[in-house]
């Protein structure tokens, strides 16, 4: 098997220097435009004013224009009379002073006898309440340097200036080609057949589009090229000869036997960098063909947008003359170590929110595959290539991707994740709070840990003791021993046994794991299912060794059924929704509790009064009940609270 | 003559609680687009997945697919061998698992022995590098809740979920009405011969639209209406029966005789502020009509965009589903003291630069027509309604109009204006440095004193000593006492007397300012053509009261020309680039210096070794030359320096 290698391997800065130092200071062509069409745009050339503004004396008040030589002398013992016509005219606010007229005196200042005859009770000094010539712009004045961002007053001023046309760098037009055989576009009428054969809806290239017109440019995105050489070759000379001033190729960046990129670009012209040391998106090449700059971005969807915004974003404003805004970042307190490897920039995807005094960072998914580590994330941490990691006793700085005011409005939810609590997200949404929840998925265990470090808003919470039989309260008297915690319930439901469409090994309960024929998938030690299920199998005698798959453990109830679904186990225990979800069947062993632990101090802050308002609400309760599997009638009772 | 009253006057904050409390809760209708169109928008329903992502079991790294069964035991000692085929299949990241396959070993760790045969030294574990279905995404599982804003990377989540349209709230739409008689189209063939007959071009719908735009909405600019009152309620019932979602009515809204806006409203529907206590902005009606938002906005620039952003903006951006965000402000040292009026809240457009550790903000003009006041301004400090104003020695809050970042690159020159430090600026930002050039006129003395109080980088200055006739030196010893200043040339220029074009009363120079017939118009004490004038004044033994108009004062040269143009004087003392720009005649009198003040400590500062740069290089001087009336040849040269 053909296998190339990275050859022009560099650190992340040094790429970015030598990819745009390649293309130093070069600009689009300018173009002349509208000046209502501007908006957003970079002045290319300074722009001067053409008139003056106001380009005659007006009136700046509503009253009469006078001629202030003939009101000398008046005072309110001795009022002068002005007649309308011949010593006075009335005008309105941005009239025309009329010739031979050279001061204005307000309304409010006149007293009108007859409708002729005006009354004045003092002077007016000359060119009083008037707007004269120029007195905001005058003409030739410099209205903007060049390489100013044209905002919607710069407009009107333009206008006022008689300026009617402006000058300015076009915007890059960016060729976006996605490749790859397996691919299907989302336009296509049978995509959804074609996924059923192992082909993939392409979507980078609508990401990629997107972060295009946010870079201010123009995405010209091409048909799907299947994974040929020679197909490859000759789109990227088809976009290299076009008007784009970049070429973006998805992806065959990296170093696999179909990866032709790097091979095509250094035989057309100069690979300048071929793998970067950064996680995700390592398998990028940066090259210029005929001195157009030209882009091997990544396939895996975070690796691409990562490798866009370094290398593609400050090209493409660059060549507008815009300067990439600095990052916004926060300092954060990260959940837990985060390792990293040695000798590559990290850019770990964190969810962050504000607890207690603490801005509190829990890492995401570092698969680059995983797009929802993106969408779901507040922030990036970025680890240094020299760093072997952060620890959660450091504070560390983390680039934003939402604005700072929405970490206020961020309820962290750490603990055994369930689906109504994405519902309940929705919800306070829909009453048109701003508020994000955002929830880690720790199990119902790491859920307490999380509430005793301090590192959550609420844990999701459904242990069962066995003792007692009941949920959650033992476990916190034990678990948070000291703190005030309050327990809301939020609702009961079914736990059982997912498996296979019309169970094909007809397994009808837990009897059934034992059998030889039997593959289990199991939940993490720890989590609320666990203890569930280790606790039906002591009721029954049941040992876990006969349990084939016993060892092999999933964090989330989805996991344990796309496991089913894809055979890579028969059966799993989970709640009835995860089933549903994926059109599984569900043998219904227990109807649990499902609780929200909360510590009290929180409780009178608006968000979490948010939260027990919704789950209080019908609303709420019939989105759960719609789900199947659940019972929220009770859901926002106070369980229990605990003293300090 | 008719006069209208305020009859419901508010405070602004009251009046944004009426206007946008009446509008609670209302949405634009739902919209369902395609997801690659859907950047920026907002979605009105939660986004469930369609499908899961990845769809299927692919590799998640370039190798061979195995059944790890079969390679159990394998180790460096006792490796394996795998044929190709049947126990192992090559496999490149992204690609389907095969079928009954549970395994990927990458690439480097494989032997090949020949083209059928490979070699293995370590066993593979179950579903290793292996992407499951769902393992990002599952079908059904929430993507993202309602209100939610989509970026870019949403719409590639959503699409690899299958979800190919989005219910979007939609985008309001905006009609914009300006009226005014005096008003015409930029669009006009004719606009600048009607601006001759006093005509204005019309701006403020340009202005408007792109507010309109900012705010994620769409305007719908009418034909300019003539201010005739039948004329304007039929466009107001055409507007208010269109699909707009908010009428825009750009001016009339005052209570002037011609200001029909109020009444209107109150006839068609109901009024609910007329008369905000803010300035600029007071005359702002907000009112209703058959449920339809309408604003009517005031005509002066200024007041216009100020009245848009405090009511239009949150109700548009409302009715998306759009949170206002929190205005980017920053605290600042006024650069002086700034009284306002009791009972109304202020806006006062500054310039705002840092100077050594602190922020300075400098007022510009606060008149509601001068639009420059804006377009110069960094900030917005707002002096609310039961202040009296702010003084130098507090730090008060700015709103900001730039980026943060952009403070920091802003260079503050505090002085005697001149063009060229125009061109200065724009000569800097050609090199594609970011660099602001930000210049407050206060006189060559002001400048000094602007420099010993902290507030500016740089003064312009051109002080003549009468006993030595040298420029600026003595006067830095004496104003600048103490302090380590340099002093750097930045170019000859003529000054003289502005005349009226062709000169038609015949003036030839500075004795004829006695005669009766010539008006003369002065710049403000401390100013260095001031001090020039009075010093050749002397030397012709002339005196001060011998001339008419010496006591009427200009700040800037520019207002000395304009003065001139419309007649309000005769003449004036200028330099020859303001006469020149207002096509005046000018009469040479003096070759003056003009230099730069900086201090020492900050000639290291990356922004002013800027300066120097531009100001030594050939291109800045040959534009300077080009302008006429000035002598740049020895610009840059350090003229003096001061010790501590």
């Amino acid at each position: 098997m053909k296998r190339h290698v990275y050859l022009k391997m560099k650190g992340l800065e040094e790429a970015k220097d030598i990819f745009l130092k390649a293309r130093q200071g070069e600009r689009t062509a300018k173009e002349r435009i509208n000046v209502e069409d501007s908006l957003g745009r970079v002045t290319s050339e300074p722009i001067f004013a053409g008139i003056s503004a106001p380009s005659y004396h007006s009136a700046a008040m509503d009253g009469v224009a006078v001629r202030a030589e003939e009101t000398y002398g008046a005072t309110e013992k001795t009022p002068k009379l002005l007649k309308i016509s011949s010593n006075a005219v009335w005008i309105n606010t941005g009239q025309a002073l009329p010739r031979d007229y050279n001061a204005v005196i307000m309304i409010e200042k006149i007293h009108q006898i007859d409708d002729e005859t005006i009354e004045i009770l003092s002077p007016a000094y000359p060119w009083q309440h008037i707007r004269k010539v120029g007195e905001d712009i005058v003409a030739t004045q410099l209205l903007f340097p060049q390489n100013h961002v044209i905002r919607s007053y710069d407009m009107g001023a333009m206008i006022s200036a008689g300026v009617l046309n402006v000058t300015v760098w076009g915007r890059p037009k960016v060729a976006v080609i996605p490749t790859g055989t397996e691919l299907v576009s989302c336009r296509d009428p049978n995509a959804f057949e074609l996924l059923k054969k192992n082909r993939i809806i392409e979507s980078n290239s609508i990401t990629l589009s997107g972060l295009v017109l946010e870079s201010h440019a123009i995405p010209i995105v091409y048909d799907i090229v299947p994974d040929l050489e020679l197909d490859i070759r000759n789109v990227i000379l088809k976009a290299i000869n076009s008007d784009a001033d970049l070429v973006i190729i998805n992806a065959g960046s990296s170093a696999g036997s179909k990866d032709y990129t790097a091979n095509i670009i250094a035989e057309l012209g100069d690979v300048l960098v071929h793998g970067i040391a950064m996680m995700p998106g390592k398998p990028t090449v940066l090259g210029v063909i005929n001195g157009k700059p030209i882009i091997g971005i990544p396939g895996y969807t975070v690796s691409a947008i990562l490798s866009f915004e370094q290398f593609a974003r400050p090209l493409l404003l660059g060549m507008q003359g815009l300067t990439p805004a600095k990052q916004k970042s926060t300092v954060v307190r990260p959940s837990r170590d985060i390792p990293s490897k040695l000798g590559t920039e990290e850019f770990i995807r964190v969810n962050i929110g504000k607890v207690g005094d603490r801005l509190v960072a829990t890492p995401l998914s570092r698969a680059a595959g995983s797009i929802t580590s993106l969408t779901r994330a507040e922030g990036i941490i970025r680890i240094p290539s020299l760093s072997e990691g952060v620890t959660q006793e450091e504070d560390v700085e983390a680039e934003l991707l939402v604005d700072d005011e929405e970490l206020k409005n961020t309820i962290v939810v750490i603990g055994s994740h369930d689906i109504t609590l994405d519902m309940l997200g929705d919800e306070i949404r829909r009453g048109g709070k701003n508020i994000r929840v955002s929830s880690g998925n720790v199990g119902s265990l790491g859920g307490l840990m999380a509430i005793r470090k301090g590192i959550c808003h609420m844990a999701g919470t459904h242990l069962l003791d066995a003792d007692t039989g009941e949920y959650n309260m033992s476990y916190i008297k034990r678990y948070l021993k000291g703190m005030k915690v309050s327990l809301f319930h939020l609702a009961l439901r079914d736990q059982g046994l997912v498996v296979q469409k019309n169970n094909p090994k007809g397994i009808k309960g837990i009897d059934d794991l034992t059998r030889e024929d039997v593959v289990f998938i199991n939940r993490q030690a720890g989590s609320g299912t666990r203890i569930l299920l280790d606790y039906r199998l002591a009721k029954s005698g049941i040992k876990p060794a006969a349990i084939k798959g016993y060892g092999s453990e999933e964090f989330t109830h989805m996991s344990i059924a796309v496991d089913v679904l894809s055979g890579a186990a028969d059966c799993g225990m989970a709640i009835y929704a995860a089933a549903k979800a994926l059109d599984l069947d569900f043998i219904p062993m227990d109807r649990e509790q499902y609780d929200l632990v909360i510590p009290t101090d929180f409780l009178d802050d608006p968000k979490i009064e948010a939260v027990l308002d919704t789950i209080r609400s019908e609303s709420f309760r019939n989105r759960v009940r719609a789900l199947g599997g659940y019972d929220p009638s009770r859901s926002g009772e106070l369980v229990m609270e605990t003293g300090a």
